[in-house]
C-alpha cells in the first residue's frame, strides 16, 4: 500500500511568490524519491494531497531544504493556518478511468 | 487515531440537481454516527476528504440510501470520473490554529 499527506490550508491575502513558490513545490516533489502523484484544489481553503510509497520518502520530502524554505516563508508569509495529515491508503476504488 | 475518505473527481458539465445534490449529501453526512469533519475544494478538479471515527462509520455512510441514489446519479449524470481512497490517519500537525 502507499501513503498520503492531506495538505488543507487557508491562505493570507498576500499573493506576492505564492504561485510562484507552489508551482517549485509540485515540480520539486515530482523529482522525490517515492513521489507517486499530486492533486490540488482551492477555493475558501486549498487541499492538496500528494500520495507516496512509503514514509521514509515523506519524511526526505519533509526535510527538503527548499521545501523547508517554503514552509518556513508559507508561516510567516503565505498562510493563516494550515493542518497536515499523514495517511496510510487502505483502499480504493474508482469510477471512469 | 481516525480516517479519512479522499474523494477526487472531475465533472461533467451538467449543473443540474448538482450544487443541491453536494449540500444535501455534505447535510446528511454529518448525522452519521462517527462523522468527525468534511472539507471541499475544486477548481479543474475537486477533492473532498471526509473524516471519520472508523471503518465501520465509513460502510455505513456508502450504503446509506440516499447516499447509495447520489452515488448511482453521480455516475450517470455529474462526474466524468472519480477516485475514492480510504485511508487511516497515522500523525498529523498544525499551524495556527
Amino acid at each position: 500500500m502507499y501513503y498520503a499527506v492531506i495538505f488543507t490550508s487557508t491562505r493570507t491575502e498576500i499573493e506576492e511568490g505564492y504561485n510562484e513558490m507552489a508551482q517549485k513545490m509540485e515540480a520539486l516533489a515530482k523529482l522525490q524519491p517515492g513521489f507517486i502523484s499530486i492533486e490540488s484544489a482551492r477555493n475558501e481553503i486549498g487541499i492538496t494531497v500528494s500520495y507516496w510509497e512509503n514514509l521514509e520518502a515523506i519524511q526526505n520530502w519533509k526535510s527538503n531544504i527548499d521545501h523547508l524554505f517554503a514552509q518556513k516563508k508559507g508561516k510567516t508569509t503565505w498562510y493563516k493556518n494550515y493542518k497536515v495529515r499523514i495517511a496510510k491508503i487502505e483502499r480504493e476504488y474508482d469510477f471512469g478511468f
